[in-house]
């Protein structure tokens, strides 16, 4: 069933220590929905300037993205600018243009309202609020991602948001910072007493933890030779991750799990290279591939029914 | 088959978010060796200073392990005291006294030097060395731990042990600083090259990595509630993974997977205590209970051998 992304559309600036470009295409909304547009349809709502190029526009419907809902106005596209050290999990914001998506109030459209999955880009909470209160009937999931700047800024908003999505999507330092917890099986806890039934923790090349009730699952990140990029990784995990849930419709522990493992394949292509260059030409076989690969990173003998480990019976304990 | 280590003996005193503790019984070797010896007999090579104390002893031997290996030397033991930040990760060293341990020179006894299982703890470069040439045969398999110390300061020598060992153990940050690459993949690729056929990336509590000829295997941390003192988590996984190999025989790849899930297990454990109080009572059930939780918690369902992933067809890529 086909899914709505609010979020951003931007042209992006990157230093990273591979190289850089500048005004490349990115924001969250794009980037997850080049992602999940590999799985499902994908209906995108957002803003862009009157710069916002042709050529992007048609990249989106090449990609069988239902772009209707973007809304273009007078003004520029949001830009970004950023630069990422040796280690790609720290970033620094050089300079954050919002231009018209400072005004951005999207008005979903009749056809967007009915949307099975929706997803709740990193935008403004009260903005995520709003979208999720336009939808003609409760989506059968909702997911949600956020970032620093609203957990520090919005906290109650994001809080009333929370309340009513089923999965949240945070990395670990956010997770930590909004629960007010180091541990993070305390702080995913936190985090599900508000409301939502699944929290999943991005760390980046050191992968994701997913939280749901009386279920914990971690995935790897693919280990790669090559990281040029890392922006939008997080969006392209999200977008593999709901791509699997929307068109299987598999929302069991199993299906979660496996939604969790093709959104560490979707984040792997994202960062080998800048923009979405790597994930627009995806094909299913080396997604295949990398899940694959998933499975022999983390296979091994488990303990078969009545099998015991080798345990040595010399202890005798001293107190 | 039994094992032998050669590491240091100490006395710590920790500070933690949760707590403190003086003098605490610690030292690689002595973590190493409790841990291990749940699988399999242990003999210790260390000197311990005039001041250790018989209930130590009389600890290590309630577990099986051979003591007669450790000097008793006049002086005081080695002592180090270290406080640990909310991030578990990144520690602070306050005080090293290396008394007796300032002059430690092994020599082997005849009936250590046969064992087939040989670990050299994170002690000097040159002294590891020097062990291993006064084993009688070249053991079946030789692991290394070592630290930036001596990664910083003994470099050459640290190589040229390095070229005669099966097994490296560093953390990642080791790993990527011997290897001068920020890359893991790549930086375990530079450290294999030079001799050893496995290198495993300790993670804390993002887990381990297990680089392999033509292999890698990631293995998460046991997510805990309560992380009480990390110090000693890296020796006793070391303990679980070597204990393991020796008491199966099992050098195949599963058995090295194996092994490493049983060094998360142990590594686990020794975090939710100070010291080794939590290692020391561990049980038979209690370490299978957790070998189990980490198969659940990396279990999803592969892709069978025919089986497609839901692919959308729609792309039309834009070049």
């Amino acid at each position: 069933m086909s899914i709505l992304v609010v979020g951003s559309v931007a042209y992006d600036t990157v230093q990273t220590p591979v190289g850089n470009r500048g005004d490349a295409l990115g924001g969250s909304a794009t980037y997850f929905s080049v992602s999940a547009s590999k799985f499902e349809p994908v209906s995108i709502v957002a803003v862009v300037g009157t710069d916002f190029r042709q050529e992007h526009f048609e990249m989106l419907t090449s990609h069988g993205v239902d772009i209707s809902g973007i809304e273009s106005v007078k003004g520029s596209t949001f830009r970004w600018s950023g630069v990422y050290g040796a280690d790609a999990n720290t970033r620094e914001t050089l300079d954050t243009q919002l231009n018209v998506f400072a005004q951005f109030t999207p008005q979903l459209g009749v056809n967007h309202r009915q949307h099975s999955y929706l997803f709740l880009a990193n935008i403004e909470p009260s903005i995520q609020l709003d979208v999720l209160h336009q939808m003609q009937r409760r989506p059968k999931l909702v997911a949600l991602d956020t970032m620093n700047f609203w957990i520090e800024g919005e906290r109650e908003q994001l809080g009333e948001v929370l309340k009513e999505v089923d999965v949240v999507l945070m990395d670990e330092n956010e997770t930590r910072s909004f629960a007010g917890k180091q541990n993070l099986t305390e702080a995913a806890g936190y985090i599900r007493e508000i409301g939502p039934h699944t929290v999943i923790v991005k760390r980046g090349e050191h992968g994701v933890l997913l939280f749901r009730q009386g279920s914990v699952f971690t995935a790897p990140a693919v280990p790669l030779r090559s990281v040029v990029d890392p922006t939008g990784a997080g969006d392209c995990f999200a977008g593999g991750f709901m791509g699997y849930l929307a068109s299987t419709g598999d929302l069991s522990d199993d299906g979660f799990r496996r939604a969790v493992v093709l959104g560490s394949v979707m984040g792997s292509f994202a960062v080998e290279s800048f923009s979405l260059d790597r994930v627009q030409s995806v094909s299913e076989e080396e997604v295949e591939e990398r899940f694959r690969l998933i499975t022999e990173l983390t296979r091994f003998k488990p303990l078969l029914d009545r099998e015991t480990l080798p345990f040595s019976d010399t202890e005798h304990q001293v107190h």
